[in-house]
């Protein structure tokens, strides 16, 4: 469950396992290409779907650089294909079903891909100094408050999606990030029925704690307050915590500090559930310019997925 | 052969009999939304080529309607869905061989569309006065002269696609037009080895001449005219005519003659070569107003695709 890289991170590892692999999706991305789609065409935010049937996709390598590209100049610059793409299949589709078959059949996808909900929303933030942020890309580029985040909440309140639920219930094992906290983990529990399931599950529960803390929403947050923030909205404690142990390339740790960001420190102790491993992956990301509609820039430091996937494994 | 929405309606209604079908396609095109994206992104004109795949299809209806697509606002206003995306594959793919197989796999086509160059090129006219235009979209919309065209060229001459070449020799029937003739037919015949394969062909060559005149490029142009200017650019005689007889929709004749192009006037006379039949589709078609990129207005008279079909089919 997730959205965004460190999904994609997650996703690639796992789908080199024997797994029965699905994922369920954020949908309330508003940010950069995504943003501008959802806005001029009144569809769904494309941008975490796109990434996750990339992520499980087995079609030729051609349909994968297709759905990764980025227009650089004219009409398109800083559009991704397969944002239009998705958008506009779902302007020509009788329903969102439709879409995610459509997509996937094109992709030759690997397991399944859930939206968490396939009504349109928004995420909403309350600081802890009472200042209220609306949309996902305005919470995601408020860097400037040092304040925490007292409550996050959707605008309008809206159903899940009926086979994230189902999924949810039949499910042995739940992944839960790395991501952004606030803007695309949290924003999944928000979804009306997601938790309630979540509470039921006899799935086991597992949350990767992110590598660094994020700017605006998560700053000076040790691995406990990452994992009480997510228990909150859980409404339930996690079975399993997955926390990187070892060196991080100094030159991407600086990078982040640059950025008011810093390394998510261990501080579980000998809490039974924590599983630490060497998770990380200390090749920095180029950090993607072609991006030019997003205004916040994209982390540079993330999991390794094949290190990453055997861990979760090595739980199942 | 041709391009264009008159290729579009032949070949929709030729699908319809049990005939090995190919189409050899223009790639001058320069116009509306091509010719923003060969400009901005540096592909071949994906317009012409995009109507044959969609014409072909025997795709669900879900992906004709998705290669239709046009964007009427916001960054892509103007822009077709299916042009983006042979205009991205392009971006990504090897070579044109590739954007050819996937757009014909993932569109299911029956039959082969074939472009007549995979090579850049521009088409180039020069008028009895002497005056020479460079460009498909600057001589469509360059209405005002009066004057008709004296020769037209390709700016760089290009080698034709070496399929295309093949199909002419091995085909048992070519079937030329019906379209504009100097922005859709007649640049067919300026590729390197098109002419030479035209002229060495057993196969037997229709014409299917126009409803009605084209303002800029064939004013007052009669039914002999065009004959006239495909067999000086084919450098033989076409086998066999395809001649609209019947009365036309007054209203549709008016709304020409306001903009200065008239019915193509049947001068052939006794030519034994000429077959006469009720060919045209009296029911206007709607100027599409979405193709805001385009200067011009698009035709709104056309062949009927069943009987142009079935008339084509009583030749073979």
């Amino acid at each position: 469950m997730g959205g965004g890289t460190g999904t994609f991170v997650v996703l690639s590892g796992l789908k080199q396992h024997d797994v029965d692999l699905g994922v369920i999706v954020n949908m309330m991305d508003s940010g950069g290409s995504t943003g501008r789609l959802r806005v001029q065409l009144g569809v769904l935010p494309p941008g975490d779907i796109r990434q996750c049937f990339v992520a499980l996709s087995e079609a030729p390598d051609l349909w994968r650089r297709l759905f990764l590209y980025r227009f650089e100049n004219g009409d398109f610059d800083g559009h991704n294909f397969g944002n239009i793409f998705l958008s506009t299949l779902e302007k020509v589709s009788k329903n969102y079903d439709e879409v995610l078959e459509t997509a996937s059949f094109v992709l030759k996808t690997k397991g399944k891909v859930l939206p968490v909900t396939h009504k349109k929303t928004n995420l909403c933030v309350e600081y802890s100094n009472g200042k209220v942020v609306k949309g996902e890309a305005e919470i995601d580029s408020n860097l400037l408050g040092q304040t925490t985040i007292k409550k996050a909440f959707l605008e309008p309140t809206v159903a899940a999606y009926p086979q994230s639920i189902q999924r949810i219930a039949e499910s042995d094992v739940l992944v839960i990030g790395p991501g952004d906290l606030y803007t695309s983990i949290i924003p999944l529990f928000l979804v009306d029925g997601v938790r309630e399931a979540l509470q039921k599950t006899k799935a086991k529960i597992m949350y990767i704690v992110n590598l660094m803390t994020k700017s605006g929403q998560t700053n000076n947050y040790t691995a406990k307050d990452h994992v009480r923030d997510i228990e909150t909205y859980l409404g339930r404690k996690v079975d399993a915590i997955i926390m990187h142990k070892g060196v991080l390339n100094e030159e991407i740790v600086n990078w982040y500090e640059s950025h008011n960001e810093q390394t998510v420190r261990d501080d579980l102790g000998n809490d039974v559930r924590v599983v630490r491993a060497n998770v990380a992956d200390n090749m920095p990301v180029a950090p993607n310019n072609a991006d030019k509609i997003s205004s916040y820039a994209r982390s540079i430091l993330r999991h390794d997925s094949t290190r990453l996937a055997n861990t979760i494994m090595t739980l199942l």
